[in-house]
């Protein structure tokens, strides 16, 4: 087994030599003209002052964190929840490091053709997902083989999973304010920016005179570039561990540590499949951007389904190998299938979500035909799409649930969640490509490039935000499926804990806890964890109005105090509404990321001392299945929304065909309803939507610890 | 126990004459000028033939599943399907009856004085309120008399829990329809003609030259009158049933039949209470309309906790009883303080949702706030506060499950959410204020009625908004609470089918049904419960959003074809808009009224064929739980998202002063910001939101059917 754990290391240091070698590739390439690399370098600059500040700031609270779990858990688990933070954060920034460096590449190859613009904005994608794939195997795989080869500890000693636990809560804290903090800048620039420059003063996107338009694109790196990529090594890492941790207790015991080591195989060989997918991407004869990404895509998914068979076949040794689990019997041919079902759960949400966000579909098109109204009939419209576009993806991770259950029991959906989130690596780099052209057509903008190139940009670009909505999906949906894994995780701990606890320890005595709907404690723990999505949501959405009403006042301030801005004499002071930005979205993340850290604790204090410990872990399990049944719903309806909103302002950029056969071209009064929509949907998509996903799974982390601690 | 139910009896028929001698005052009064009456005229004719062809569309819906449960569940059942059809509808119908007659005697009434307007139009509202109680009390009583005394069926047969489940089942039926239909209908006529009407034509609201003024008019009635009356008989009638079917399950043999009368006789004080209430609701010398209609409250609040005392002591003899249900054993004084309880959380709610709807609170400050950078930023803060504003009520939800099943254990909920729900006459009176108010402000603006009028019906209307929230909060709270309730009605005969199948019916050997939160079908039965609301939420916008850019389209023509009307020199043509929204919202309410019918059939078939019985059960409970869950929070975030945008908007009506102080007044740029918001609001507040409560009771009224048809 160690043969196989150094293998799927190679194949970590792979990802991260692909990272390497393309990052060289990329910068080799031509950057530009001096506008367009000035402009670039003050982006730059802008993005890692945040950066710098939003890392500061969560070290204060990690480290509180570090030492807390040093002395609750021992130094393993410190040492892992460290690992985690860390890698989580390298993740987010060199992905950044590199995007901030490939937006004005990509400008510049875009000046002279799209499939060049096409190429360098997706290399640039890729080194992000396949370090998120990549360092996310590598942590966990290392520290595991450290853990059990060096140090000696069994696979399945506490320990070792106290360890892996802690190791997936570093990365989900550092996820959680990534995810919020980066929205909250990104949403809040692009949200005030908008407002004044495009609704009032009636200038485009990006227009340099634009006081905002530096901080919307810094906004651009740090959200959907650090923040997302922090996001999805979080729920890339939590998923495998809450596997790990799965297959360590349930599984008969000769085939505890082969169920431990198979997920971490899964992810080396999709790493590789999805390394080989990214030199599909090229642009076809059609000029089919969307087309060009998807052969990767599909490239990759083609590749993963053939190479888990070999994988399945060398952990198990006979594919017809019979494992019994309780009552549930299957082979590692079913959990094969599972892994089959895991990667047609992600074509699925992938095709669902770009019916409800592509142009010329029924939704977009009925939030174009309702611009035409006004700004309130396409309000009401994107929001009927936002909850409506809840459905199928709900239907498909339901099947998800009963097809790889009825397969492989539990851990046949563990395998499931497993193989979709190996494709990661691939995934991610399809949403990193959304923020490198948004920058490149800013930077084309704002450099004053030629007409061609900025519709160069701008084909790039709307292809991002249907990736970008897809990647979202993809997330939420894992976190969907996964539930039963998690809650699995922290009852089936449980139950273990009070099987074997000592006489006056914690645990003793407790009896069995009964997780029946039907017991009123699981009724207000699904009710306590179903409002966390809305509180939550309601949380940031303030948080971005907040940052992005600030934003509008100090536009409108400089506008007026600097009437040589509007008229293109003098520059506005682009580095005020970076620095007010930078200090806003910090100081409003702390608040809402500390929710879902201490509610778990606070819902377990309160129902213990109302009721005892039975209620009290019943409460709090059910919150966990209660946080992902409105989460779900939360999210996906927030991400879903937000891009058919988006889209619909799109259509009108090419000229939207009513109902009636009448023509509506941007500036109309239905292309100003539209981008009222587009900007509600802006913090939908970005920052509330998105964050539920860390939200989620940091609920469910604390929840193991909790028990972990409690032990 | 016979004279306690004739007794009760008699509080409904003293609700009926309360009904017709009010009625009789309110017809006497001044019905005003003869151009008033002709507007008035025109309202009550459109909303007439709106109502007849809704039941007329209901009618047949209803005769197939009539035929249906006769032919499935026996005579009984049938017969009372139709009562609680029949009722439902009377109850809407009456209550609408008195309210177009009312709103132009109250306009009448504001021409004097501020305290005769609000006299007159809350005694409108009383009447619609006290029908809805009387008759719902009524309904139940009879029936159970009638076949408990004449047909000799012992209480607790299971004929008479059919019958009454099935009386449940009509009333839920109608009031879906109804409150779907009526909140089309209104929606569509309001948005359609805020846009057109004063977002683009910048005319006032109910000014005479909108074409669709009339329409918005109807639509109060219809929707906010009708259609709530509907909806709220609905829950009072399935709240009673639930606790009656519980009460015969679960109690020992001797207190089956006191525990069925008992919500009947809770119900019958409260109709008493309420009346006397009635009788508190004076304007003070402040001349603050809500505090006149809190001393309602309040009075009927006081009157209950004190009345509740002789009820349980007249039930069951001796207040220290000791009674034993498996593990829980209470007193009646433990009953009585789940009542408390119940009226506590009533206040509470009515409280939190003031707070959050109310004007000069934070909430909606923050919303006029942010009106002032934009439609955009109007809208992103609205959402937030919906979102936030669902914590609060759904903590107090929390505690009191907590509370009273500690204190009675399930049959504690019941008694404290049919106590909450005993107060129906005295709240739904606050709700039928509403459109009463409305149409009176539109009849004094159409009539060119003075200024000081149009001030005083404003004054009535504001206040208008934030009762109609407080009744929908009131509403869907009591479905959070009485979940349980619901749920264990499910379970409990579940188990008894079970237990007593006899060798080849359906129940046999299905052995036992596990509702723990780690069975898949569990968590399957949640995430499909869950996506129900948001479904139901998408379709009902999309149907207000279609219907409402009718209007615009049908207006922007009359205004184009005859340009006379903007002059005032023609009439423009009122019933067009009418009849074309009176197809639009029958049509409309069809599709999302059956999901929750079929839905729960579905569920149960398709688990039933992939995983079998038990597992068919377990999901379609979970399905329960789950509508409940996603239900409480999409409902109450855009009854109060609503309710705090229109408020918003009213801000600005006085003039708001922003954070710099400086003051907006109507006609800024930030009161257009405000009436985007307002819009969105609408549909959310007062056609999506409102109708998921009936939703999620007829989900589980089909779940029980379901149940008793396959006995």
């Amino acid at each position: 087994m160690n043969l196989a754990l150094w293998l799927i290391v190679a194949c970590g240091v792979l990802s991260v030599v692909y990272g390497i070698v393309t990052t060289r590739a990329l910068l080799a390439a031509n950057a530009g003209t001096a506008r367009m690399q000035e402009i670039s370098n003050a982006v730059r600059e802008g993005a890692i002052a945040y950066l710098k500040r939003q890392y500061t700031t969560i070290a204060i609270v990690g480290v509180v964190i570090l030492v807390a779990a040093w002395l609750l858990l021992g130094i393993y688990a410190a040492i892992g929840f460290l690992i985690g933070a860390v890698l989580s954060g390298a993740a987010g920034f060199i992905g950044m490091h590199v995007s901030v460096r490939a937006n004005v590449r990509v400008a510049q190859a875009a000046t002279t053709s799209l499939a060049g613009g096409l190429d360098l904005a997706f290399k640039s994608g890729a080194v992000t997902g396949l370090l998120v794939a990549g360092l996310g195997l590598l942590g966990v795989t290392v520290y595991f083989l450290v853990l059990t080869t060096w140090l000696g500890f069994a696979a399945t000693d506490r320990v070792v999973i106290d360890a892996l636990v802690a190791l997936g809560f570093g990365a989900s804290l550092i996820s959680i304010f990534a995810r919020l903090g980066g929205g909250i800048f990104t949403k809040g620039a692009d949200v005030g920016g908008d407002m004044v420059g495009k609704v009032e003063a009636g200038i485009p996107e990006d227009d340099p005179r634009n006081p905002a338009t530096i901080a919307d694109n810094v906004g651009d790196n740090v959200g959907d570039c650090a923040g997302m990529a922090a996001d999805l090594f979080e729920t890339y890492v939590v998923t495998i561990v809450a596997t790990m941790v799965l297959a360590a207790i349930i599984l008969p015991p000769d085939l505890q540590l082969i169920g431990m080591v198979l997920p971490l195989a899964i992810g080396g060989a999709c790493v590789l499949t999805s390394i080989i997918g990214t030199y599909f991407v090229k642009l076809g004869a059609s000029g089919n951007i969307m087309g060009a990404l998807y052969k990767g895509v599909l490239a990759t998914g083609v590749l993963s389904l053939i190479a888990l068979v070999p994988i399945m076949w060398l952990m198990f040794g006979d594919m017809d190998r019979v494992i019994a689990v309780g009552d549930t019997v299957f082979t590692p041919w079913s959990l094969y299938f599972c892994g089959v079902a895991g990667l047609v759960i992600t074509g699925l949400i992938i095709w669902i979500t770009e019916y409800y966000t592509g142009t010329n579909r029924r939704p977009v098109n009925s939030i174009a035909e309702a611009s035409i109204t006004g700004h309130g009939t396409n309000v009401i419209q994107g929001l009927a799409v936002s909850l409506e576009s809840t459905a199928l993806p709900a239907l498909v991770i339901i099947a998800g649930i009963i097809v790889t259950y009825s397969l492989a029991g539990l851990f046949g959906i563990g395998v499931a969640v497993v193989t979709m989130l190996a494709l990661a690596g691939m995934i991610v780099a399809l949403d990193a490509f959304g923020p490198v052209t948004d920058n490149a057509g800013g930077i084309a903008e704002m450099a004053g490039l030629p007409d061609e190139v900025r519709k160069n940009t701008d084909a790039l670009d709307a292809v991002g935000n249907t990736t970008k909505a897809v990647t979202k999906g993809y997330a939420i949906g894992s976190a969907g499926l996964g539930a039963l894994v998690l809650f699995a995780a922290y009852t089936q701990d449980l139950s273990y804990f009070i099987a074997t606890a000592a006489e006056g320890s914690f645990f003793f005595g407790v009896g069995e806890v009964s997780f029946s709907l039907a017991d009123p404690y699981v009724v207000v723990g699904l009710l306590f964890g179903g409002l966390l999505p809305f509180l939550f949501g309601g949380m940031s959405m303030t948080a971005v109005g907040r940052a992005a009403q600030a934003v509008v006042v100090e536009v409108r301030r400089q506008f007026r105090e600097n009437p040589g801005i509007m008229e293109g004499t003098t520059k506005p002071d682009y580095g005020r509404a970076v620095d007010m930005l930078t200090k806003a979205a910090i100081r409003e993340m702390i608040v809402p990321s500390l929710l879902p850290v201490l509610s778990p604790i606070v819902v377990f204090v309160a129902i213990l001392l109302i009721a005892g410990k039975a209620a009290a872990f019943a409460a709090l399990g059910a919150m966990l299945l209660g946080v992902i049944v409105t989460g779900l719903f939360v999210a996906i309806s927030m991400t879903a929304g937000g891009g058919a909103w988006d889209n619909a302002k799109k259509s009108f950029e090419d000229g939207f065909t009513d109902s009636t056969g009448q023509t509506h071209y941007k500036g109309s009064e239905a292309h100003k309803a539209s981008v009222t929509g587009d900007t509600v949907g802006d913090p939908y998509k970005d920052t509330a939507g998105p964050a539920v996903n860390p939200m989620i799974k940091i609920t469910n982390i604390i929840a193991l610890l909790l028990l972990a601690v409690l032990h």
